[in-house]
């Protein structure tokens, strides 16, 4: 169980879903232990959090595990989509614990936002990769067919391609040295949000323990501070490609975002 | 390259290939890393080999590098198979590194033997995992529609209807504890045989380094006393599901019995 | 949970019960993560034991989770003693996932057992250890307090003062060379027995996660055959001293050894 | 011995202590490693420091080894408070090296301070945790029994009652936003202060090794500066929680601070 | 080889050579592992490259493999001269990756430079070390009897005597808290240049992977922009000290500086 | 220091002498960092001895540290032979804790013997290695010219002319196989003998932490057997090519053989 998140799934209005789907990942795999190594991380952190004033365990977060993954991914994305959408009709925002970056479709098809927000190092636009639809570096193609926008924060990598159909107006791509000056555009206080963290977005200092490592990428307070800013405007989260690859700093970055959204959203309520 | 195996592609009486499919493992991924990790711990072994008075570096072996893996099996499959009976027709016998187990199966399509001699911890007999005909725990029986009879030597687990498959009279389970004293059967003189080595057939003392670590397994000499008994027979040859996640153990074992089969192969044509 | 103890808790016959004391481990420290890595690295294992023709998820195995713990052993260990007697008076077989070896005074003491039966690097025989009476040293010696005699199984080392103890008519001590001979004398067969395995007891090529390894230690057969010949006569379990400081060797065994505890004495009910 | 730190004991200006205490960690064990691995990675830093144009190995500093821990906290910090305080009797500045953060108590109490100055990620402000009134958790409330005021850089966490306790007049927590801007106060000129650095005020990323990793700390620099700007008013001087669990970047920071340390409060003289 | 660096030897503007030597290193060892993993960690990137809009796989660069080294480093230094000087002869831009920094004297011998432009922690510039005067610590010197000035950027660790050295008017010292302003002087635009890379100019929150950390270094963004700035100057480039005691962290940067490298001069022709 | 060895040195029957000697290493490096692992994990074993009944710190053994190694290994043996000697004219026993192999040359050269008993998986019997005539490959050969014979005890591998020079008189090779049943030849017993134990004369399984691990070696106790036949006779003890890349099983090994050796020495006195 994620620290603190012991509220009844009846009761809950946050709901932890791990997705530890581990088959598309093209360089270290190992995504599968993210879910239990980011709720293992999480234990240290303090239940209090002074800038909400917020205990965690009084959020009403319920954690019902994981939904254990097999290797056929577009099952598999069914079947997750399946149960985060019964967290979105308890009218409870579901946070995703992944997992390969491709679970994010899953979250995304469930929730149904107008914006998709993703932190991540790669555009993630892709039609598809070694003929996988259903690939990591597809998600923000696949976002796009549900919601009416994408917003790529630091970004610094993608195929020829990707670039060019990151240039259409769907797409905002924020490099990473702006995402420290990034703030959710105005147009976007009045629609629904979904929020997605690739790990990966992090420098690798910062987080090398995930799947594609790419270099120049942001510090964690300024993926924190992304956090914070959109929180607010979310109906659904996710943080994943963390895996078990380095001394915990990927996951405990990544349950330190949950939290960060958690409070942040519950505050805004 | 293997060390050693530098003869030209033509001359070669010996074809390594490189297979590092990593989609079905069921636990620890990272075999994926294997057919590198053996060519890198392989380094170490001195080049000359005292008991058949040969050097390998003599022996023409040529290693064609990998057949990059992609994440559809089935496709991947039939493409290695192509790579593998391209070796057979040209006479060499293929040194197939894994990759998951699943590559033994365009293994044995290539070779077409009479029998599949199979170390194992596991009977890898059932017809499909997690709805997934072509998984690791699948290659026995697929071997099945091939040869004639699979053995399988240091089988420990397996489910039940394994179990009662392996009964059938074209399946032989040899348990660890017997595996010192076995020798191949009269039969298989004059028969085709394919060798596969799941490296998980070893203690995980010996072979931490591998998806499924199964308790009370074989020792180094039991694994290598089986390669040099059936390698005469051999036309095919396979080591496979050796990872990165240990200190070096499964690879340098794996590498040792491919120079094994190699040896006494040569030695006795 | 451990893979197939989803027993309700009403309904079972064993109870597994998580205990990650960790205070006074002597070198290496990490006996916390024991529980959790004996669980996560018995996923792999098949729910299907030939041998005895079973199912494991059908033996009524509950995990009821761990006894979270803190630094004061005495308290701890009264409390954990409480939830041990708890499974007891519910007739049901307590196993209990250690944590260092402290945590098999609680296991006794809420067995009562006639003997205490242990596989071991170590006499534990210790009065105190720097000061410490309730130190992982002086288990067998807390176990003495409880039951008639205590065998150590695979014992090679310990202080003067232990080895003078060990020689009483009460203390049966098997050196690692001879436990492969050894089976229970016929005087337990009517007698209630405690059986702990402290995983060093394990040659440190076998088991190297644990606090302090002891070479020329014992195969992990040895090990296995110990647990098969005593679960019959046993009413209490443990499995201890497991780390996080390997590459899974120790959690694979000890978990593996659980199974066949409850396998065994499920057969020979 | 500490690099450099050759001096004999009654020469010594500064006296380096290991105090390897390892019991109360919350999260990941191992700070008994702490002292020997700041000493080994120590071994790579040049002897000569050009910005105070000074040789470390003449800067009189005695390496007198580690006081061996035991598991009763209470009674080790009374004996290591003894040793703590020959060295202060002898007119020499103590440089401890955690072990887990509670030695600050016993460098805090034999150094009798006016200011208590710490860089850490907690308030470490508890009354007790879990029952223990000794637990690193509560290293800064003992300090203020014996100082006047306490000053904790780079705090981001604790429960609410440390938060409340923080905003009494006797303590000033510097967010760690704010510690780059940070210098002592003019009061502090005249007064005694003791410096204490837990390592895991630095984030995550650049000390990954530590027990209770929290992220959005401070770059080492940062760290370094505030070594620079106490350094000159301070009698006493520890870097404490570093374990073994990274590959060398906590022990790393460690020693270069002690260093830093030790040059500056040498060239300030 | 390095990915996207197919073209044949022939073609090639840029040729990579790895120098796997490894007999100097003065505290952890590793840099034989160097060019392995720098190829490996590569695996990850993106063919293309929006800022320069162009495909590694296009800019025509050839990787040779290593050159074997053996443990007298004077014959193979010889060795490695004759190589790149092979490489400078036709035309193309040698990329030499280590091993440790002493392969750069090859490099700047057979590349001729009129100015030694180099990131490091440490000076360099001893006449020897423990004796031996083509030990790692003695680059910059070696390169100045070869180049006419040298630039040392983020160094912050040297000998008195280095020190010394580094005051003459032919070397330039910016520390690493300058390194975001620094360009290269005008001086340079006609000159010929070697660029450097010594890994542990990185903090070693950002390659901890290297054979001597030396906190309060540069960000990865940093080196970058150095790379970046010098790039179309130069005539040839090394990047060293990547070893195999991290996660990733060290390799990944380092191939990261490589491409960097490439796309910049090859944009710049 | 090694646990235990607190003699003073003019009272000490054994002096262990540390040689991190770590240049010719051809495979993977790190005994440099073999003397202090090997301490390091002697600190569980206990002081007492029930075999011998005997104190390991009654025996007077006196640990002088290490003979901090550079770079020249000809220079650098001429040195560590000079502190070997005065062992010997103190009448004590040294004690040698490798570093790479090579320091035998040091050892056997100071000790002056009949015989060299070597446990190893190498003949080590070159005349030289990549040119070099004092790599680890050339110690038996080495020892040949000090000593009247030589013994290679679990030798499995070697060159085409190590074996041939093998075949002469003067040299006894012992296979793995045949090790268990081997005692020294009663010629012998008069004579003086310098055992040398390369670790990599173990298993695989039994100490991966060794620069070039060689499959189907010896099990601990096999090598412990060896040890205590061989001490009674011996002048002269070593145990090297320990390196830190596995969790502990090569030096836990290490540090017991030397106590094996010197409880069975002082007992035979
Ligand atoms: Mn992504
Ligand atoms: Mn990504
Ligand atoms: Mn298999
Ligand atoms: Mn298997
Ligand atoms: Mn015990
Ligand atoms: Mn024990
Ligand atoms: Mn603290
Ligand atoms: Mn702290
Ligand atoms: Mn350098
Ligand atoms: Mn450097
Ligand atoms: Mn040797
Ligand atoms: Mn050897």
């Amino acid at each position: 169980m994620f620290p603190g998140a012991g509220a009844a799934r009846d009761d809950a209005n946050y709901v932890v879903v791990g997705a530890p789907l581990d088959v598309s990942t093209t360089f270290q795999p190992g995504t599968r232990f993210g879910p239990d190594r980011i709720r293992r991380f999480a234990r240290t952190f303090d239940d209090y959090d002074r800038r909400t004033d917020a205990h965690f365990s009084d959020l009403f977060v319920h954690d019902q595990g994981d939904v254990r993954a097999w290797d056929d991914a577009a099952e598999y994305l069914d079947y997750l989509e399946g149960v985060v959408t019964d967290v979105v009709w308890d009218d409870a925002v579901p946070l995703v614990l992944g997992g390969e970056h491709t679970v994010s479709v899953a979250g995304v098809r469930a929730v149904d936002p107008d914006a998709f927000v993703c932190l991540d190092a790669h555009l993630d636009l892709r039609e598809a990769y070694d003929g996988n639809e259903l690939s990591h570096a597809t998600v923000a193609r696949h976002a796009l067919d549900v919601a009416d926008e994408a917003f790529v924060l630091g970004a610094r990598t993608g195929s020829e391609d990707e670039w060019d159909r990151a240039e259409r107006d769907d797409v905002t791509v924020v490099p990473p040295e702006d995402v420290g000056e990034w703030s959710p555009p105005e147009r976007l206080r009045e629609r629904s949000v979904y929020l997605s963290v690739d790990i990966d977005a992090a420098d690798p200092s910062v987080a090398p323990g995930t799947g594609t490592t790419e270099p120049f990428g942001l510090e964690g307070r300024e993926l924190r501070d992304v956090v914070r800013a959109v929180a607010p405007l979310s109906d659904g989260f996710d943080v994943v490609e963390v895996n078990d690859r380095d001394d915990g700093q990927a996951a405990t970055l990544a349950g330190k975002l949950l939290r960060e959204f958690v409070f942040t959203h519950a505050a805004s309520e």
